[in-house]
């Protein structure tokens, strides 16, 4: 593949913030001459991670209300990777957190962006084998609702009207393929 | 599955605002009386398309600068919906003018969600066959970069170190599931 020629970085200016983004303007200068300004978050170093918990022939999902849908998500467990953790050892606590099963198996699939030309954010997708019981006192305003969905019918969940996150849908993919391949 | 009580919006204001973004700090009051204040962006009404091109035995797929990541995303084709036209008309004028094609069959295949705790945002994939050769102009500092990748081995795309962008990640399985269940 032919190698390609970064566009230089002319300036990166903090144009608004609140508390939790932060978004920059950035002028660059293509290889070809071409200027152009572009609106971006300002990139974090903090990945986040998507988890698949398997338990007996199912998979685990849960519902969680997702303000800027101002609906209830339906998808795996999430959550960012805390200082000091891998991502597996965040998939962990975050199984704990929020469906109260820890795993005695992390192998992680894939590592996913979203939106690269707005933001840097990275998820890790680990699938979760042998789970036992371990509640962490999460933050979440209100208990979140698990469902347990049939691995045999796993692909069924592409027809749900509220199982549509691009990472949730890649993720049951990648998993399905590893169930295949793994059997 | 259980009806689920969505929360009161008690309050919604705009905090933070550039020319591409709009920060908005919601608050809310959930089903069991707690209290949260959420960040989120102001959901937009406008949709976006991503499509998989087929021709001959081969996917088209684009690599284009990304500036969250300061690298060359490498994925398919996509823009956004411009007023007035439907997924498909957007995905047939994003085609011409990204890859220099249209296409006579062109098929939704899912509508996606990103990070809806933060977004609305929604992107239609479609898969399109049957292309013809039509160039429309479009807003590039730079020539797209095309690739021809073989549907015989479209699942390697999924160990390519830039191919990680979750829609284009969902594309691809959603693409592959539909040219297995209509050969």
């Amino acid at each position: 593949m032919k190698a390609l020629k970064k566009p230089n970085i002319l300036n990166i200016d903090n144009i608004a913030r609140s508390q939790l983004f932060q978004i920059q303007s950035v002028n660059l200068e293509f290889s070809n001459g071409e200027k152009r300004t572009y609106e971006r978050m300002k990139p974090a170093n903090r990945e986040a991670v998507m988890i698949v918990p398997i338990i007996d022939d199912n998979l685990i999902l849960i519902r969680e209300y997702a303000v800027g849908i101002e609906n209830y998500d339906f998808g795996f467990p999430k959550g960012a990777i805390d200082p000091g953790e891998n991502a597996l050892q965040a998939a962990n606590r975050e199984l704990k957190e929020e469906i109260g099963y820890g795993a005695h198996s992390l192998i992680e699939l894939a590592k996913l962006s979203m939106a690269p030309s707005y933001f840097s954010s990275k998820m890790n997708i680990v699938i979760a084998h042998d789970l036992y019981p371990e509640q962490l006192e999460g933050d979440e305003p209100e208990p979140l609702i698990q469902i347990r969905w049939p691995i045999a019918k796993m692909m069924d969940l592409l027809d749900h009207p509220d199982f549509t996150e691009a990472r949730s849908v890649s993720a049951l993919f990648l998993a399905h393929r590893y169930l295949l391949q793994n059997k």
